[in-house]
């Protein structure tokens, strides 16, 4: 793929798991986290780990990493999504593609189950949204990968993404970015409010994780071709 | 299995699959309906295609159906879940098992959201246990299961099921009915109240089959060992 992609929270777990599998297909990206330092850092880490020039990968601010890029991926807490949005989204430009990948869960307690918090737009894209200019075109996606699974660059990722989005051509794109992760299958899960699903999807691979002792489960859709 | 299996509900799509599977898999059911007279056609029709004798599959309106059965499988729209539990619960044993599999959508519209109700409770599971009584065990499950690919006895059901529930001894047995299917993995999703995630996973698939025109689009966990 040739578009620049900015992965904001890109020095977390998840953003930089996703950073790893991008980075060793060849794209443009650029790492941003509100601190600098640890943006560069992460994308020294990245670049020594898929040995990559430094010009393939670049550690950023969050606002300079989206500014002007094609595709923005969030990967932050949810506590920490709309304030990341308010520092990029004068940055954006427009027609731009904004992923949210925010999974809505609190701590996972007691019994194990992980908490979800319903955000009042009905899921956290849907929030996203509404802190977003109308120019830009958001898509949700990549919930449900495990970092552990992304981070382990010897074994393919057994897991479907679940994309959502209300502009078709902006999913589509965001399915081809979802197809350059060795195992991952996109599925075209319809319109932004759909995305509840995988955020809800995600909040019980982490319930999984914690029952079955294990770090990496994940989830296949069966019956349907996702190729077609 | 020993146990005997009611399945209200069982001359809809839904139950009448489980009955075709789990008769093949010689269990004593009865299919329960509020109309007898079309219990006793379903389960006709359910020997008539597995081969079992009248001894094996019985047709009996809900309330006879739940009496004194050990395990009580729960299949009908949620519009009908509370009438029906208000039917049977005086008949229910104690200690028998409810397994409710309750999908908590209204209709699949527009751009194909299949459009979920939350109950007040949470789940329809909880929804279910608040009008049960104490002495029964509350599971959920079977929900993801397509009723099409239950209907085909020639090919596995490609699905796993979430099993959840407070009783982990009621949520074992519910896994070895489950086990009756070929094909089926059961899998331990922990306490009753995470049956959210299985309920809305149902309605996503429901979404998912309109979307990719099929009719048994299912689901698999993958990096979790169900036997372990």
């Amino acid at each position: 793929m040739s578009e620049t992609v900015a992965i904001l929270g890109g020095t977390g777990a998840e953003g930089r798991g996703l950073a790893l599998q991008w980075a060793r297909a060849g794209l443009a990206l650029r790492i941003g986290s509100r601190d600098e330092a640890r943006a560069r850092e992460a994308a020294a880490a990245v670049r020594a780990a898929t040995r990559v020039g430094e010009e393939r990968v670049q550690g950023l601010a969050n606002a300079p990493a989206a500014a002007g890029a094609d595709i923005v991926v969030l990967t932050v807490p949810l506590s920490a999504q709309i304030a990341t949005i308010k520092t990029v989204r004068e940055h954006l430009r427009p027609g731009a593609i904004v992923v949210d990948a925010t999974v809505p869960v609190g701590a996972a307690l007691g019994d194990r189950i992980a908490h979800i918090v319903t955000p009042w737009a009905g899921s956290a894209a849907q929030q996203a949204r509404a802190f977003l200019p109308e120019s830009v075109r958001l898509v949700s996606a990549f919930h449900s990968l495990s970092a552990v699974a992304l981070a382990g660059l010897e074994h393919a990722v057994e897991c479907d993404v679940l994309v959502c989005g209300d502009d078709a051509a902006a999913r589509e794109t965001v399915r081809r970015l979802a197809a350059c992760i060795a195992g991952v299958r996109a599925i075209d899960g319809g319109p932004l409010a759909n995305s509840r699903f995988a955020e809800h999807i995600a909040a019980l691979l982490i319930s999984l994780n914690a029952r079955y002792k294990v770090k990496h489960s994940g989830v296949r859709f069966t019956g349907i071709d996702p190729e077609r």
